[in-house]
This record gives C-alpha cells, sequence and structure tokens, in this order.
C-alpha cells in the first residue's frame, strides 16, 4: 500500500465554466488515525452539480470550499484502520470526504452502507443524496396526484430518472427533457416514462407542449435557464415547483437576457404556482421512508438506474467539467479505488 | 325613486395606466325582479386593485370584462323588492354586482350581512374580502412563528393593514411600507406595527434592512416591484411569500430593467424560500374561521381598520385611479347610495 493519497484541491474560482486550471491535483501523506478516529480508502467518489456552487464564494447554503482547499463531495469509502468501537476494518461507508483518496473521520457523518440493498455505489446515486432529493422534492413539494402531468429536465441524470420513475409509480405522466436522442430513448423506452423531448431541438418549447397537452401540474426543477422559460407557459393553475437545482445557471456570470422577473411573479399570482426550494438534507427525517421505498422500488425493477463512471481521481476535474455540459449518461462516478486491496 | 339607474361600463382596454375615457358612465332602465329574483340598490361599492387584472385581457383567474360590459366589483346593497323566499325588503346583502346602482340577482352568491358585526361596509372590508384574504394567505401561506419578523406593503390599507395586526397577535414583529409620513404614522401609533417605512424614501433598501434587523421570515406581496426587489435580499432562509396582488405592476407595458428572473430562482434555491400565489376563494372554505376570529379581533380593538370614502358612483373611476397610484388612505369604497330611502 502506497505511504501516499491523491486529492484534489480547488486552485481558483472559476469565473463562468471552470477550467482545469481552477483545480489542482497533489499527493499528501496518508494519515494515522488518533484515538476515536478511523482511516477510510475511497472507493468511489460521487460528482454533483451542486458542487459548482461550492467553488464559488456568495451567500448559499453551504460556505464554499477555500482556495487551496479539498474540493467537497461524498464518496464511498472501506474502513482501513478503526479506533471507533461503532466501525470496524472492512466497514464500507458513505462519508462525505472529499476528493481524496484517504480521510480521517471521527465517526460523524459516517453512514454505514448495507451491501446487501445493492451495488454500494447506489449509496451515493438512487439509494443516497440523488435518489432521496428525487423522493422527497416529488413527493413532499411537488405531491403528484394520479392522472397529473410531472415534467423534470436532465431526465436521464440521477436525480430526473428517479423523478419520473417515481411520478409514474404514483400514477402520473412523465415527462422527461435530457440532452440528444440516446437519453431521450433510454429515458422513455428503459425508464418508462411517457415522452422524453431533446432540449437541443430548437422547437423545445412546441415539442414541450405537444407532450403535454393537459399542462404541467408539476415541474421538477433542477436545471433552470432555457427549460425552465419553455416550462413556464405550460404550468396548469396550482402548479408545484420543488426547485432543488439550476445547473444551467451555475455558470452565469451575468445576465443579458430579457427581464421577466415581473412575468414570473404574475403567473405566481394569476396561476397559483407555489414554487419552493430544499435541499436533501431538509428532509433529512424522511430517510427511513426513502431508504425502505427506493431499494424495494430498485429490488422490483419500477425504478431503474444508470450509472457513468469515469476511472480515476485524477480524471475527476474533467469529468466534473463534463457534467455541468450533460457529458455524462447517467450518474456520475469517479472510480478512486477499488472494491478490495 | 328614480326609474334610472346609473353604471360604469369599460370603454376600452387601458394600455399601462387607466384613463377616464377607458370608463363611461351610462343610464339605464331599473329592471323588475322576475320570478325568484331581487332588486337590489347599491350602497356601498368596494374599490380593489385586482380589478385592474379584469380590465385587460390575457390569462388570469378570472375572464376579462367585456367592452361595455359593466366594471366587476363587490358591493353592499339593500334589498328592494324580492321574488325570492330566502331574502326580504330590507336585508342588508353583499354582492359582486358590479360599478352600478341597481342589479337583479337569481340570490346566487348573494350573503346577507349581520349589521350586528359592525358597520355594513365593513363586509367589503376588514370583514370581506380584503381581511379574508390577509388571514388566510398570512396563517395558511405566511404561517408567521412568534419572534419572526413579516413584512407588508400598502400597510395601511385594507389588506396590508390586517396583515400585520394578525402578524402582531400571532406574535411576530410586523413592518409595513406605505407612501408617505401620514401613513407610515398611522401604520405605526395607531395600527400598531413596529415599524413603517416610506416607500418613496430613496434610501428604502437600508431603510428596510435597517428596519428588519433580523431579516425577513414573511413577506405577504401584494404590490410587486420596486418594493419586492428591496425585500429580496433581506429574506431569511426558510421564508415564505403569499402572493396576492401585485399592483406596482399592473400597470405595466414592458420591462425595461435588469434581468433577475435567474436571482429569483437562485434565491428560491439557496434560501429554500416559498413562493406560492393565492387569491381567497382558494380558502373559501376558511369563512367561517375567518368572520369568527376577524370580528371579536376588531371588537375587541386589536385589528382596526380605516375607512376611504368617495362620494358617488360619477367619481369611481378617478377613485380607482387614485388607487392604482396609492391616492387613498384606507380601504378605498365609493358611496353609490344613502343606508336607508
Amino acid at each position: 500500500m502506497s505511504q501516499s493519497g491523491r486529492r484534489v484541491v480547488l486552485a481558483s474560482r472559476p469565473v463562468g465554466e471552470p477550467n482545469a486550471s481552477d483545480f489542482r491535483i497533489e499527493d499528501y501523506p496518508i494519515p494515522t488515525p488518533g484515538d476515536g478516529e478511523v482511516l477510510l480508502r475511497t472507493i468511489w467518489l460521487s460528482l454533483d452539480p451542486y458542487m459548482r456552487g461550492r467553488m464559488s464564494e456568495g451567500p448559499s447554503y453551504a460556505a464554499p470550499v477555500p482556495i487551496n482547499g479539498v474540493m467537497e463531495g461524498e464518496g464511498i469509502s472501506e474502513v482501513m484502520a478503526s479506533n471507533n468501537p461503532k466501525f470496524a476494518k472492512g466497514d464500507i461507508v458513505a462519508i462525505r470526504s472529499g476528493w481524496q483518496s484517504h480521510a480521517l473521520s471521527d465517526g460523524k457523518g459516517l453512514r454505514k452502507v448495507d451491501p446487501n440493498l445493492g451495488p454500494i455505489s447506489t449509496a451515493v446515486g438512487v439509494l443516497g443524496m440523488p435518489g432521496m432529493t428525487a423522493y422527497t422534492g416529488l413527493l413532499e413539494i411537488g405531491k403528484p396526484k394520479a392522472g397529473e402531468t410531472v415534467v423534470v429536465a436532465a431526465a436521464s441524470g440521477a436525480v430526473g430518472s428517479a423523478v419520473g420513475q417515481i411520478a409514474r409509480i404514483k400514477g402520473a405522466r412523465a415527462v422527461g427533457i435530457a440532452g440528444g436522442k440516446d437519453k431521450c430513448d433510454y429515458v422513455k423506452n428503459e425508464l418508462g416514462f411517457d415522452d422524453c423531448i431533446d432540449h437541443r431541438d430548437p422547437n423545445l418549447a412546441a415539442k414541450l407542449k405537444a407532450a403535454c397537452p393537459n399542462g404541467i401540474d408539476v415541474y421538477f426543477e433542477n436545471v433552470g435557464g432555457a427549460v425552465f422559460e419553455a416550462v413556464f407557459p405550460l404550468l396548469n393553475p396550482f402548479a408545484r415547483m420543488p426547485v432543488c437545482g439550476l445547473i444551467a445557471q451555475y455558470n452565469d456570470t451575468q445576465a443579458v437576457v430579457p427581464n421577466w422577473a415581473p412575468a414570473l411573479m404574475r403567473n405566481v399570482l394569476t396561476k397559483r404556482l407555489n414554487i419552493r426550494g430544499f435541499i436533501v438534507s431538509d428532509f433529512a427525517a424522511m430517510y427511513g421512508d426513502f431508504l425502505r421505498d427506493m431499494s424495494q422500488w430498485v429490488r422490483e425493477g419500477k425504478v431503474k438506474y444508470r450509472e457513468f463512471v469515469t476511472e480515476g481521481l485524477d480524471n475527476a476535474p474533467s469529468a466534473f467539467m463534463g457534467l455541468l455540459k450533460g457529458a455524462n449518461f447517467g450518474k456520475q462516478l469517479v472510480r478512486v479505488g477499488p472494491d478490495k486491496v
């Protein structure tokens, strides 16, 4: 076993789209666990759009990563050594240990992963934060009723794919939006959405309208930008809009399009829309319900998922830059280390 | 008694601010009630900002007034003759009979007014639609907790004054926004708000910030425009925003300010805001609770109100144009006829 670990730190704050130069890859000595601590070896790193927000300063729900700090993120790790009675060598855990190969933990925020529920990578995917984001936002805010129409973008991604499939389980019509024919075919044919529209289609608005003949009752907002503008005129009275992400806007530096904030507010009033932002931890109390329902749905084949694996931590920055552009097809993971050493 | 009635019809659809020429005043023969009908004589006409929306075409929660149609509105009337067993001559009723001196009704939508609850004009004010808009929007969507800060604009008006006073009853801090020193003094000294800011103050944003040292937990949105832009940066995480009106935008024809829709959505996400439009009829089931609580609070002096009376139906158009500019000071009423003939 090497005595050096590998990590990705934030070298500079990106202006607009992140570049390779905003990241720096470093070696560092693998630390030794002290009293009550465990040493962790990262197997999977999850890459998620919210990370773009952590790269910038400015008000958000969480502090930014400091310059020269290890990039934040959740991963799946193996306990290599333990001075903590709650964890044993060989345990598989999920932890926000960042973009690095090894980390210490005092056990706080460490969540044991049950390998019987599915492949351990699903603990940062369909059975983890993205799946729970879909489950809680859709059921607690979106509240789809049977026969209603639910629209979600990034529909082949970790969150969007779960949103549409849960909507179908609840008897609603699911219409996805995704980038390109392959993803749209997958969303319709594999995931069972009622329809899926390519967001690159120059007639996005007209196509979406045709796919939603009864309007839109729930728009699960995870992208923002042009998709939102296509969705907006189709929202029905009393439509609900859980907002968990705005990936299309994350790289925005300045708005140069016509101001439609007044129109937005006018529609909130005339259609009695309900727009509500959330992050998954707001619904932490639902974790038990989520894991029970979602793992059952996955076992029964009612919720399918797809993983998109990038090999090696050194490729995490380029994988992340690709994620922001939709280059991934399924849940973006980075294979940091083997399942077993 | 004259055989001619008087009414105000919509002559043309205003572009931007309504002008006198958008209205036409007409005489018409007072109708005779048929089987099951009652003849009504209008005593009070209520003027409310939502009426601006009814003057324009375009999607809304209600159809527009047709050209040459009688302007819509609710008033307080006396039953002059009745062929309907549910109503007797002399009954006082509230009805959406429009801007006219006399009307027929088959009894549908006719609501008897109990003169023991307060002056009959309050049935279109603090004990009517404006009061219930404040009550339902604040309690069902705003949900102020003790110690939280509630901000409302048009704070000396029919809805805003009730919002702040109910917020105080619930133990919250109430900060009003109103036009001019007289209104602000009234809001603070008579209505008991904790503070009130003049929206004409060039330092509105800074003054509002100083008045809300702990941020804003509930913004009851009834004006939109510049006030919303001052409120927006002060919203706390998990702030709630019931939206029942956007009077500052009603005359807008085109938006020429910077586009801040993306910023709005970004804040919805990062602060987990809940923005929800409503109209009072969405909460019709709460009418009993509202009337019980509000009439008690009025009797106990916990909720005060102020009426702003314009004499004569012929002056209704100018009173309405004034209302859109904040020329009224209190609930805008038009005295159409005497209490008794």
